[in-house]
């Protein structure tokens, strides 16, 4: 059941951080520290802090959210380590369903782009599919170093808003 | 067994955030955020690199990283749910060995001081005892906010050098 803004204004920081602290993924210091901003007219208010901290890192920070990301279809997805929003988010895009093929140039493309970048490949799984899953990591292998983070970053913020999505409604329904 | 610096520098970003993930409590994209600053000197360096880190953050992100502390002798200690670092700082700290009449008042001071200042009370257990740690929490309930939260995050930085030289040797041994 999604909540209310109004019930997400009167949460203590503690039950804030336990709710939504993983919006995004194992950074709740980005949620703990949006809290002071409270009260948020909307879920948009809520999602616009959280960009606006995310934004105002130095590049590093950037990259640590992006390392903070486990692969898809990588390692934590097969030993079951994953969150459970990056394991339900994987599963829908299928990619604990990739044929063994599939599974070592998935895992084969991920390794190059770590040791290019040195941040894992971070994309959006609700919003694609294996297929497009597998050309963009192909396409963005080939972009630059900065690029890549920015792009990584907006992806992250993508999966935020998602997942911000399934705990607080996004309108306030009219009193009646 | 604690490492060598050159082992440490070698490590990729993901067994560095495996290890180190923790050394700030439950703020892993401070350490992933850092590797991209090695190679470091010796231990001393990595503690520097993550204090100006966070030296660096705003106001709320220095709030963010207190309200990602337990409570002392709090809920999670109770429930099992601590980092295994807390878990053991704070038993070392006797704070799993509270006769009824302390257990009472810690709860109803730490209350008090979250209620006051928006994040919990942050002390270095290993540094303190039971006796040491009511004493000082009664006393910094009367501080102003904003040196309490610079207060918490020195404690934050005492609890991050004690648990990085838990992992990585403090000087390398001379080559024979």
């Amino acid at each position: 059941m999604n909540m209310e803004i109004a019930t997400v204004n009167s949460l203590p920081y503690e039950d804030f951080v336990n709710i939504f602290g993983n919006v995004v993924e194992k950074c709740p210091i980005i949620t703990a520290a949006v809290w002071s901003r409270r009260p948020f007219v909307n879920m948009g208010a809520l999602e616009a802090a959280i960009s606006e901290f995310i934004d105002a890192l130095p590049e590093s920070g950037k990259e640590g959210i992006l390392r903070c990301h486990p692969d898809l279809a990588g390692r934590d997805l097969h030993s079951g380590t994953l969150t459970r929003e990056s394991q339900e988010e994987q599963a829908r895009a299928g990619m604990d369903g990739l044929d063994s093929t599939e599974a070592s140039h998935m895992a084969r493309l991920n390794d190059e782009y770590k040791v290019r970048f040195g941040f894992p490949f971070v994309i959006c799984a609700r919003m694609n599919n294996k297929a497009t899953i597998l050309q963009q990591l192909s396409e963005r292998l080939r972009n630059e170093r900065a690029l890549e983070r920015a792009l990584g970053i907006e992806e992250v913020k993508k999966i935020c808003r998602l997942r911000l999505q399934g705990l607080v409604l996004i309108d306030a329904p009219n009193k009646l």
